[in-house]
């Protein structure tokens, strides 16, 4: 018997789905064994390599329950000031939405509310939403900037960004949405506004502020030149892309996250066929947020059934935001996708995982295998499905990221 | 001075949203006493009686947040065996509900694994979702029988509804749904397996385990006949009913249940004129159900505009069930009744407490008023509205039940 070098952590009596290869990558009686934040076995208990000793210094029990990797939560916007809810009940009252911008509502009022909240303001707000995703699930979490929309405001998004990362002990990404929206002070000047937008990011990135950069490419957005301007000052940085693309309309904004090797093009329900043959060339992950969908009661459905035959991969996100969808569960998030997208649950988690990280670039996590990072979930459920059919519920028993453990 | 008697507790710098009276009833800057599980004050700071002394034994300080009546949940089937996650799973790869029947799947499924649990497994599988509508402000809740469909496992289901309650410290509420469905061993002999109801019923009922009686009527429930066979039982017993009304089809269930001066109408999405009037007269409650409506993206809206037409009261609740909807949140059923159904957060949340407490007879609790029940939540939120507008999160900072911290 040699003696085999001691892992940090091993749990037993599992059952791992590790999304690794096709379909859920069930192992029964399975062990998952880590070190140095690193996953160094996932596989059946039997397969343990033989050792005189304890494997790790501490021994979990899974009591036969099921464990997946973490949850990638790809596309929120969940550091903002304020809230909307006095929206919701104007509209169920009956107001327009052109009422309520009117009557000062809208994007505008959470620019407002973000730019005068303080950071601590700022991360005091935005903690319990990311508490509440990872409570569910999550262990890795992309949040946006878009709502200060000048330097400062930007800044202090991202900032508050990385806090709310070394708060909860997650990893989080930021994405840099500077066009999100053109703030007040620069209307009638869109142009102006990219200008500016350019400027901020090469600062912001020399702070270490920006793992990606996004835009709003829409109507009531931007259009397809200023959105080209952003991205090629992303690359100029060597920063990858992702866009809010075609979710109104179809502006061919997949196409043209897709022409820069874009990680994500996001929402895209009126991507039209072109748009999905061009993100299937350059492997660009197809985000859908069936929160924002559900919430205005859209209709117009993701060519889901290209994305599948063109290999396009499907992540599922929560797009946290005040808006259009105020969403703290990435469950739900898998959930609604099932109930309005029709994904297979199977499809969900893949697309809340494996997908979710490649998302964001990130090739180190979403599934577990032995030299990923040890983030994984134990739930009080046995099938993977019970994920995405339980709405609502305490399902999370504990989480690890990067092999500590969260709760 | 004179020296007020002491209290067991007082909230202060509280939002209250009383629900007393039209509106939500907000008061700013309130304060909440309580004794002996009673309110007696709820109403402005100021108004407290004069004191030269502590009000009450323990004070505490809201911090300027929402306080609203414990929310009540008046219709779940939440003690069942098993779960029907993988018929999900199934439906999404294409199976009909037909397939999944032939399957051993549906109903059948789920009263094979309640018979097959004992009290302590029921309770064990159970208990968590119990507890996830606690955490979410539930302080009553109703549970219903109906998967044991013969007299043992009826009775331990309402057995294990107590302790339920019990191991919470919450009020449960029972309700008998022998009626629920036809079990296998009573295949084509539903009118023998309704008269075995109507014995099983007198019996449980001098347990102590029956508050309520209820029946499915539908096409592929128990017809009109049956249903009044049923409800002449509970009348006999002096218990009240209450009916599985016109969900799937207008089976004339709601004139039905109101003509026996029922507590409420359950589902009522194919109600037609005629039975909301007979509501109306009746004062029967209208149950909202809209997380099985949205589970079998129904299209078919309750008659909404009728029943606020005839003042026929509309309560909320989740219809926590293994098969159309395993929702664990009653916030988030009102949620999707503001989503699917158009209600306003008013409308909802008063659905949720007031209303609801009706639809379970209920006169002591659902508003915060001086002599009702103190059941009361202290929620992370500002305004009422909010608790329909976040999906998912942790909004519920603290619950009491009769004057009886839960957490
Ligand atoms: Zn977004
Ligand atoms: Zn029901």
């Amino acid at each position: 018997m040699t003696r085999a070098p001691l892992w940090d952590g091993l749990l037993l009596d599992a059952r791992l789905a590790t999304l690794d290869g096709a379909g859920y990558g069930l192992v029964e009686d399975a062990a998952l064994g880590w070190k140095d934040g690193r996953i160094v076995h996932a596989g059946p208990r039997d397969a343990l390599p033989p050792s005189d000793g304890p494997l790790a210094t501490q021994v979990l029990q899974g009591g036969g329950r099921l464990v997946t990797p973490g949850l990638v939560d790809c596309h929120t916007h969940l550091v903002f000031g304020g809230d909307r809810a006095g929206e919701l009940e104007q509209r169920l009252l009956g107001a327009s939405y052109e009422e309520i911008a009117r009557a000062g509502g809208g994007i505008v009022s959470t620019v407002r509310a973000t730019r005068q909240a303080d950071a601590a303001s700022l991360l005091a707000q935005s903690l319990p939403r990311a508490r509440a995703l990872v409570a569910d699930g999550v262990t890795t979490l992309e949040i946006k900037s878009g709502y200060g929309l000048d330097f400062d405001g930007e800044r202090r998004m991202l900032q508050v960004a990385r806090q709310v990362g070394a708060s909860l002990a997650i990893e989080v990404r930021t994405t840099f949405l500077g066009a999100h929206a053109l703030p007040p002070e620069y209307a009638g000047r869109a142009d102006d506004y990219i200008d500016a937008v350019c400027q901020w990011l090469p600062r912001l990135h020399a702070e270490g502020l920006v793992d990606a950069v996004d835009a709003f490419c829409e109507r009531i957005g931007f259009d397809a030149a200023q959105t080209r301007r952003v991205f090629e000052a992303a690359g100029a940085l060597g920063l990858p892309v992702k866009l809010h693309a075609d979710q109104l309309s179809d502006g061919a904004g997949a196409a043209l996250v897709a022409e820069f090797g874009g990680l994500s093009a996001d929402h895209v329900e009126h991507t039209s066929p072109a748009g999905v043959a061009a993100m299937a060339r350059a492997g660009t992950v197809a985000v859908l947020l069936p929160g924002a969908f559900h919430v205005l009661r859209e209709t117009k459905l993701p060519p889901l059934e290209a994305f599948r035959a063109h290999g396009v991969p499907m992540a599922v996100a929560t797009d946290c935001n005040p808006g259009t969808s105020p969403l703290q569960s990435l469950r739900l998030a898998m959930a609604l996708a099932c109930t309005h997208f029709r994904l297979t649950p199977e499809e969900a988690l893949r697309g809340a995982t494996v997908h979710a990280a490649r998302a964001l670039g990130l090739e180190d996590r979403g599934r577990l295998a032995e030299g990923l990072r040890a983030d994984f979930v134990l739930w009080n459920a046995k099938s993977p499905a019970e994920l995405c059919y339980w709405l609502g519920g305490n399902l999370a028993a504990s989480a690890w990221s990067g092999g500590r453990q969260l709760y």
